[in-house]
């Protein structure tokens, strides 16, 4: 991974000239002054751990698992949201952990947390590193050091189940890595997030991820039908069954709790036969809003395909909708909706056909499969274009929010209004035409949906002001709008506020009440998800 | 509601000759000795609360809502099941509540918890009345007295919004009252537990309810998107959309929590259209393990039906299969199963032609609908045939489970051996011949089922003991079986230490730290839920 940007450096990926023009032209992007700073010119403190903790830490979990090397430091520092990159390509290691602890065992995550707890160090839990909700970011105040404790020895498949379909997974493995070790038993989890190539299955347990074909395999959530927690205060281990009315689904305060209250170190998931066929569409929309109502009658009277997602006329003509081939620029292509069928023969065939049937009713026109195989060969290219885009000097960034379909209008409005008055003069003496947003609606629901916003705009002399002061507004628009602060990206630091704000001040004291019980000395991911 | 059993007196059950045959014959069951305790002659203490009490409380909810005549007590005392029914028929009104609140509003119900907080009086949600878990038996101990608190005055339908299809309801609402009511707007929770009749909303959700269309139609806690709660320390609003991944699920927080961490005041569910039709039909098999390789493979591999059950070969044989027409025993009848389908018509066929055609080919034989039907009209019969039992001497009690498939055989031996050797003799000096224990398999999910047994004894000199003795023994195999110790009735004060043993320790400390922040006095049914 690389360190300042996303993924495979052998995979950068080149802005066609389409681009650069609109770029140039449209947005009034210019080159940045600066280069991006180089891995040796990344500004580090010292470690700051004294020698008894080190001590303590090397017996928890041997010497060789404990590492301060620049590299290991640099490459656990902050996630990979824009402000995250731009910090590093600044240069700015301000954020470091002092150590890195590789854990090879439950009861060595225990030890790990009871040396800190006993030495006030704070703790990150670090899986893929792919948080763009500055999740990775733990608070120093009050600590003696932060360190990063990384699961990438949790990489095993522990155990298959094929009579009950569920497989004990470790939490360190890297989606792709899960997925090949369950094809060996003719298995899939289907969770297929644009973070898939570099994030792991704790990651997705402790911010609730959700997956491009979750209409069809679930979010991952509802996949997690066990999990193994260590805790400051010793383990928790939870599901027995499916469901259960034994009290309150205290999984479910496990997951999207973001490593505040412990450290997953074991998931059963529910799994699934990997599908004997694969099939994805494109069909057309000329208006947002007729393409949302079709979606919607999708979602509400089945039955469901596996992946289903519109694009707003922006993200259409930008060419978006399909990361892999941005730049086929298009006016009047209307709204690209994407609908996927994954499974066996029968089963494919019979929700092709009906979601045909509905999607043609409601005005959709049939584009073939060339769209839909478009995006699915692209779906995992967009955070290699934002690196591209920053090098050339324009900020790009995402962001998702949801609501019941009812509010759907409001909050879409809201957003967009919000980013493109926050964003609508980069710079006073510069010819910027204003931030260019686009949107799509994905991982539709019976009762509501998701939608996922880019926005692209030329960098100020200070981008990072430049994006805080849009990221501020727009969370206080999605609140005022009634949609939630984050569908799949969690909370993290970036949406701490908004978050308290959404749950109440009661919702904060639960969290609150459980965090002291369980980590009395609050070394667990200070300042993140909880206020 | 009748005071000492269950439902509308003028639709008590007669037990069939057959039935009483084997009740004599095979189970050794004789008249009980004494009669049943009349509505005059059930024992009350004198309500306990002081006159600067019952004044604050008239302030709170207004005189006309504040009842403490004996009818109001002894119709708010505890819920329905068998030991329940057992110390009501024995005129024991020890646990009534010393007087029942009907709030009439949100901040009614805030008022009241802060009187009772101020004064240390316990409070007792109570909706339909209906738990069989001692959900409604709060501990005196420690408490200036004990109030009902009765939502029946919550009992409007708010808001409908059939666009995002989600309907705003209030928690005192009994299910047919809240169907009746979206039935108005041609929409449907589809919300079937055998508490149908009698449940209310509220209940439903403050003790994950699942209903016998959870196939189709999901649990009640997958109904929920919204919750308002009113607690001592004020109020909790969740659910801004379908899913979210800010933070922990804090609404899976609330569902379950029985009553001891507020009290319920609006619920906003996600409804279905009602279906155009509906289609019930039956399936032999020739063994339990047989029908439940079936039912596993339909449940994994769907499309899933609306209904789908799976009597044993006792239940079968004895009928309970099919309640209302119970006494037809046959003994070579295999093991029935149940498969419904709702919905519109293409929908209805594709599912049903799937599903047969599974079922078919793992050995099911097709038994026509009339099986189906008779299921369908008799599925809330069950409870008053239990009043019918045991004024004839019987000891009649249901208990249930769920786990992971490959677990379900050890759970099913664990659970039928350990009642059979609890009550296997049931009278030293009688013919008993030992329990009849009678499961079927209903609630499937493509990771696991529930079990739900029917256990049918004679009556010993002191059936509450004997039954107490039993409930231990099987509470302790299910636990050790790997099962959840409740499905879908709930904790209560039944299930308490095993639920506690379920989650273990620093489960329970999570709970206590809600529970202690929410509600410092600890007012709320105490005694439930929490060990």
């Amino acid at each position: 991974m690389l360190w300042s940007g996303w993924g495979d450096p052998a995979k950068a990926a080149e802005l066609p000239e389409p681009v650069r023009k609109l770029l140039r032209d449209l947005l009034g992007v210019r080159e940045p002054a600066e280069p991006s700073a180089s891995f040796g010119e990344v500004r580090l403190h010292p470690p700051a751990l004294s020698p008894p903790i080190l001590a303590d830490l090397r017996t928890a979990v041997g010497a060789a698992h404990v590492r301060f090397d620049d590299d290991a430091r640099i490459r656990h520092t902050r996630g990979k949201s824009t402000p995250d990159l731009l910090r590093m390509r600044a240069g700015d290691g301000s954020e470091a952990p002092d150590a890195v602890l590789l854990p090879g065992s439950h009861d060595e995550v225990l030890r790990v947390l009871r040396v800190c707890a006993q030495h006030r160090v704070a703790v990150v839990p670090f899986g893929g590193g792919t948080s763009v909700v500055g999740g990775l970011v733990a608070s120093r105040r009050g600590f003696a050091g932060v360190v990063a404790l990384d699961l990438a020895r949790f990489d095993r498949l522990v155990s298959v189940d094929t009579e009950s379909m569920v497989a004990e997974l470790e939490p360190g493995l890297r989606a792709p890595q899960a997925e090949q070790l369950l094809a060996g038993h003719g298995l899939t989890l289907g969770h297929f997030p644009q973070s898939y190539e570099y994030a792991t299955l704790g990651g997705f347990a402790a911010a609730r991820s959700s997956g491009q074909a979750s209409a069809g395999y679930g979010r991952f959530d509802d996949m997690v039908v066990g999990v193994t927690v260590a805790t400051p205060r010793g383990t928790l281990e939870l599901g027995r069954a499916p469901k259960s009315a034994a009290g309150p689904d205290l999984r479910q305060l496990v997951l999207g709790s973001e490593g505040a209250f412990g450290v997953i170190t074991s998931l059963r998931l529910r799994v699934r036969r990997a599908p004997a066929e694969k099939v994805y569409e494109g069909w057309r929309f000329s208006s947002f809003k007729g393409g949302t109502a079709a979606l919607r009658r999708v979602a509400q009277e089945g039955p469901m395909p596996t992946v289903l997602r519109l694009s707003d006329e922006a993200e259409t003509m930008i060419g978006l909708a399909k990361p892999g081939e941005i730049g086929g620029f298009q006016s009047d292509a209307g709204c690209l909706a994407v609908a996927g069928y994954e499974g066996e023969g029968e089963d494919v065939a019979y929700r092709r056909e009906r979601t045909a049937a509905t999607l043609s009713a409601l005005g959709g026109v049939y584009l073939g499969p060339e769209p839909g195989e478009a995006w699915a060969r692209g779906r995992f290219a967009a955070p290699y274009l934002r690196d591209a885009l920053l090098a050339a000097g324009a900020t790009v960034e995402t962001l998702e929010t949801a609501c019941f379909w009812s509010g759907i209008p409001r909050l879409y409005d809201a957003v967009r209004l919000t980013l493109s008055a926050a964003l609508g003069s980069p710079d006073p003496s510069g010819s910027g035409g204003g931030p260019l947003v686009m949107c799509h609606l994905s991982h539709v629901y019976g009762t509501g949906a998701s939608l996922y916003f880019t926005v692209l705009t030329a960098q100020t002399g200070d981008p990072l002001g430049q994006w805080e002061t849009a990221k501020r507004a727009v969370n206080e628009a999605i609140g005022l709008a009634g949609g939630t602060i984050s569908h799949h990206h969690g909370v993290g630091r970036d949406h701490r506020a908004a978050y308290a704000a959404e749950i109440g001040d009661l919702g904060v004291e639960i969290l609150r009440a459980v965090k002291e019980r369980l980590d009395p000395a609050g070394i667990l991911n200070p300042g993140i998800l909880i206020p």
